[in-house]
């Protein structure tokens, strides 16, 4: 079969690789029948070192159960299902706690030995637990958002539950990426009442307000910092999404809190650059957040997408086939894609 | 009249100061019956420059209040009262809010232009939002515990409260110190079931015993955190209270966590070291803490405290009068005394 390997940063290449399939009786195998790029993917693409064996890529997909193993009890062949980033049994006391990124039998896409997304198949282990049914057909034009359910929606969702955002609060957004966005139509689904985007894209932040921002601030830094103030009577933001991953941003974020509000961070960090406690002992700000335990999520989240309540798979503006994922790639990170669609 | 002013490190006098005196219609004047010394005293003790000007010092009493402003209406001349090491006027947005210590009309004792503690008597700004009447005699034996109201013994719950703590867990307390072994009495009275305490000093650790702890765990580091994951199955504590304020500290506080767990901190952030979110992205542990709003807290602890349900003044070891203050700094930091009473 045919998938995405990453040599190293900016060379990505769809390569033949060994054909999914069963090893363990708690397996099955999905045809990948839509599959995405993420803005997390962009990080090894950005700085990765040479490697000529290459690694598989992706976490993202939705598909059709092509087999199963021997001890799958709850799926069968031809079940269109989605696949959350991290696999999971759904059995272990992390899993039971809704921590599905813990589990003690988890793992994530593209690591080693296990398939990536952005390919024809994927060996899912632990199937049972892994792999949530959609109800809908394989051609529904609903599959794009709930393709979102794989990752970058819940992730939004993640940062938004962990920061706190409650009915008629104000939320600070840091980043505009998908994550971000995402992040907004969380917040708006959570009954924010006014949502502020931290963002200098004018594309980016428009679909933002589609999806319930009320106010766009692109000054960084201590200068932003000054203007959500100005915007809140001095206070700063119930609830800090941070959707981005350095330390500059997580400070800001940190920043924009109102005295007791919250943080939910959900960027993956990127330059260890540590958090000075200094900056909200005296105002009670909590941190939360980290990797989005997204299978967690997804039962929450699909009726509303299924719906039509929300649109999350807008975050969609580029679509392409496997050959096109390296151009994919491409245009994420030169900012002329927010998020690239793959149909293998 | 006699307070204690900070001039330097190892610096402290008992000094004649002006009287404290009304000068707002909401103040009150309180003559001080007991005093104390708080770890968070002993930084000033142990770094401030020299000055010879000074700066007056303490945070926590108890005492009668001997005359009242004319805006006062809540108390009146011989009320026996506690005070949060804070004051507040208890109306604004904040102090409804339960978090006093952002008050906008908040400050704190010892800071310039408000009296410090550890003196015969102390000006109460917004007087009726600050003190709280006390439903005993003034000779009550149990005036020591009412007075850990102020601070110690709130800031305990606040580190519990802010971790997360809920029946049943296992709490591992960073610090053995007063703020400490306060932080395991009031994760015991929240249910904890296992309480680790992470300390090596045996007078200290054996009242934690007292106050609730089922273990300690004297190494410290890398080494600490093993000693955890071994007494916990690997997983580490559910919630986790920092009472120490080092960098250090809050990194072994964040990777004594179990995955999904909380990290209350209370400790005054000391040298700006910064949390590295990459010890806990993956595993989804939140921080929470910061300055303990005490004044939200003293209504609710203080019927365990009357009844005899908790001893939370069993922390202090060593009693004197004003004259004897410098002696029960140098005690303290020498840790001779864990923590010192003032008769003054």
């Amino acid at each position: 079969m045919r998938a995405t390997v990453i040599h190293g940063a900016g060379d990505v290449r769809v390569e033949q690789v060994a054909d999914a399939a069963l090893l363990e009786p708690t397996d099955a195998i999905v045809r990948v029948s839509l599959t995405c790029v993420c803005g997390s993917d962009l990080w090894p693409y950005k700085s990765m070192g040479a490697d000529e064996q290459g690694q598989r890529i992706g976490h993202e997909f939705i598909g059709v159960v092509e087999e199963t193993g021997s001890a799958v009890t709850g799926l069968q062949r031809g079940d269109l299902v989605v696949s959350p980033f991290t696999y999971s049994d759904g059995e272990c006391e992390f899993c039971r706690e809704s921590l599905h990124t813990s589990c003690v039998q988890g793992g994530i896409w593209g690591s080693p030995g296990n398939d990536g997304a952005q390919g024809e198949a994927v060996r899912v282990p632990v199937a049972d637990g892994t792999l949530v049914k959609l109800p809908v057909e394989p051609d529904d034009a609903l599959l794009p958002s709930l393709l979102t359910l794989a990752d970058v929606f819940p992730t939004g969702h993640h940062a938004a539950v962990s920061a706190g955002v409650r009915k008629g609060d104000t939320v600070a957004v840091v980043g505009d990426g998908a994550v971000g966005v995402s992040g907004v139509l969380a917040a708006s689904r959570l009954g924010a009442e006014r949502i502020v985007i931290m963002g200098r894209h004018t594309d980016r932040t428009d679909l933002a307000r589609e999806f319930g921002a009320t106010d766009v601030i692109p000054e960084r830094g201590a200068e932003g910092v000054e203007r959500l103030r100005e915007l809140t009577g001095g206070q700063g933001a119930h609830a800090v999404l941070e959707c981005v991953g350095t330390g500059d941003s997580l400070s800001m974020a940190l920043r924009l809190a109102r005295d007791g509000g919250g943080v939910g961070y959900v960027g993956v960090p990127q330059d260890g650059e540590g958090v000075d406690v200094r900056e909200i002992f005296m105002r009670n700000v909590a941190l939360g957040g980290g990797v989005c335990p997204a299978r967690a999520y997804i039962e929450e989240l699909m009726p509303d997408v299924l719906s039509g309540k929300i649109q999350p798979g807008r975050v969609f503006d580029h679509t392409t086939d496997l050959d096109g994922v390296p151009e994919g790639y491409r245009r994420m990170a030169d900012r002329e894609s927010l998020k690239t669609l793959v149909r293998p």
